[in-house]
């Protein structure tokens, strides 16, 4: 595919505006420099080591996964500084931490990983330890407490809950505590720029509490890590996070965009379309060939992007395989039979995991040529 | 995996209850046999090879898909007989599914597709043309005439629209004019049952009037192909439906399941699920690994499945990761850390679409063990 123009790309499928990326990648890495925070994007969006190494190009310390299998998949293309923003629990999967922790370490990387229950904190502990008898080498795993700062997910209570898992890590030679997790996922897709504030406000306060206490003890809170696209300029200009975990601000979904943006952020652009054609004409509507098997509806359904010349469309769901476009308020523009449709999907990361490959084309999406193939390596890592 | 315990299963995984998908097998063979029907399972649910030919053995007569590349990836683990039940418009697309009519024929299948358009049959003439100018082999291709039943998505209007569009194919010695596709998706997931039957009954009027026109002109109707599992019963019984394209009474989905019954419809079970685990709890709510990345919420968020002794939880979204675990009203019932929540997919069709695979589990969700890996051969076959 690589020099095809766009017309070629076969439908449905998922494109990446290169020169659209790129100018986000440079906002982003800007936006750290000068505030000085390091950044560690989440992988669980792109799930593709390629990007991830693109990334680490213009700054990045790492990544951040959800899932151990992300993990595992991101080390495999080498990709070594990986952090599990996230709990294991399960015995079996524990192991496989333990062993990717020794294979990114042998690598000159590492691996970390959320807690948030002291059985966990245990169990993770007992992995570690097996995995050190069968090798003699002693890896150390990074342990950051999770915090609820105000998801209501996963997470201890802010305070002595958190103090009591930081004492009990250090119980464990094969664990280091290496700092707090505190990420408010909801806040992100608050739309009113200010109440993302008060609610950053909040876990910035509970971090601090929490920080307090336990440095109360003589024990050093290495890193702050968490934050997402929507509000990760609070968290940087915290004072108090250490680390960016966003992600999304690569791609720039029609969620994303529909926040109230503080005039602090980087203006971000979409970057991910769906790649869709028109398969079925009526008077007052057109079917194109991209449903929610090509792109995730979990956060509102796409939005249609127009070309120069090509007049507002709006997207209805059509099922798995089929979307229904009508012409939008004060339009009666329909594209024609074999027409191609660009969809900004609602949601980036499923979105992503659909796919096996991004296309990545430069020169624009009416007249560009397909630049580069981005492998979904983790596409379907769930486990 | 195979001969290994349910509790062996890492998470989260799609598991198949075999005990009850066979019942439901059973179910609708004696269905289609007590209505005189054939039956045309849709494999754009399962997207499993191996599960087409079980389901051709008890009396399938072959599958429907929706899209070529899930055409071509039956055929190419050996399922044949194929009905790519919707439109394709792209000229490169249509010389795959010359190609492939081509390919199926030399197996002893054969391949169909549905129309809408004009345009459509002119192209999908020209690529089999194409293809006959290669081999010399002179591969004919069953063409059925989508006409819009009540859905308002695909397919021209009944009557005369539908006519004109027969007697186009008609022009085309390389295309054969098999009959009407008069499929009302939306009428599928209507609850009440009175409803539904308006809603068929108007198909069936609708299917009765263009019929009668063709016939009119001295040309036969083959064969009438339709329905979903929510309405089976219906065109079963309507006496003009020749082929009923049902798919999801297999593993029977939550939505399905909020559809009212009607008394003649055969009482399918679910089996398929989602196998989680626990890997936080919290007091009011534990959180399960299994979110909108392991089960499609397209049509609603997963039921959780109580096994005996276990009290009555609802889910909640957490994300594309997280499920959220909250005693049913009149409950206090929380599951344990690490223990295993059985969830009810929402949607099976895009759940399937998820996974790479999914795991055949006979002798209960409890104690059962794994007896069969179904690979989900188009996963992600999209095009």
């Amino acid at each position: 595919m690589i020099g095809k123009p766009v017309a070629d790309i076969d439908t449905p499928a998922l494109v990446i505006d290169l020169d659209a990326m790129k100018r986000n990648l440079v906002r982003m890495s800007e936006f750290a420099k000068k505030h000085g925070i390091r950044w560690r994007p989440h992988a669980k969006m792109h799930k593709c080591a390629t990007l991830a190494k693109i990334q680490a190009k213009a700054g990045a310390v790492g990544i951040c996964v959800q899932k151990t299998s992300e993990a595992e998949a991101m080390v495999a293309a080498g990709v070594v500084d990986v952090y599990i923003s996230n709990e294991v629990i399960a015995p079996a999967k524990l192991a496989r931490v333990a062993a990717l922790a020794k294979t990114a370490a042998a690598q000159g990387g590492q691996l970390a990983i959320a807690v948030d229950s002291g059985e966990g904190v245990i169990r993770l502990a007992k992995a570690m330890t097996e995995a050190r008898k069968g090798s003699g080498v002693g890896t150390v795993i990074d342990v950051f407490v999770e915090i609820d700062v105000g998801h209501g997910r996963c997470g201890v209570e802010p305070g002595s809950a958190a103090l009591n898992l930081v004492l009990e890590i250090r119980k464990h030679p094969a664990l280091n505590f290496a700092g707090l997790q505190a990420y408010n996922g909801m806040a992100q897709h608050v739309r009113s720029a200010a109440d993302r504030r008060d609610a950053i406000t909040k876990a910035v306060e509970a971090v601090l509490m929490t920080r307090h206490l336990i440095e109360g003890q003589g024990i050093p809170v290495g890193l702050v890590t968490g934050a997402g696209t929507g509000s990760m300029l609070l968290e940087a200009a915290s004072g108090v996070y250490g680390e960016l975990q966003a992600g999304s601000f690569l791609f720039m979904d029609a969620d994303y965009a529909k926040n109230e943006r503080d005039a602090a952020q980087p203006q971000f652009e979409h970057a991910l379309f769906v790649k869709a054609q028109v398969m079925s004409t009526h008077p007052g509507h057109v079917v194109c060939d991209a449903g929610h098997k090509s792109h995730a509806i979990d956060s509102g359904l796409p939005l249609v992007h127009a070309l120069e010349g090509e007049g507002p469309l709006d997207y209805f769901n059509g099922g798995d395989e089929h979307g229904i476009l009508r012409p939008a308020a004060g339009s009666t523009y329909l594209p024609a039979l074999g027409r191609t449709a660009w969809l900004i999907p609602g949601h980036c990361d499923p979105t992503v995991n659909l796919h096996d490959v991004m296309i990545g084309v430069g020169g624009g999406l009416r007249k560009g040529v397909v630049q580069r193939i981005f492998k979904v390596d983790a596409r379907g890592a769930m486990t």
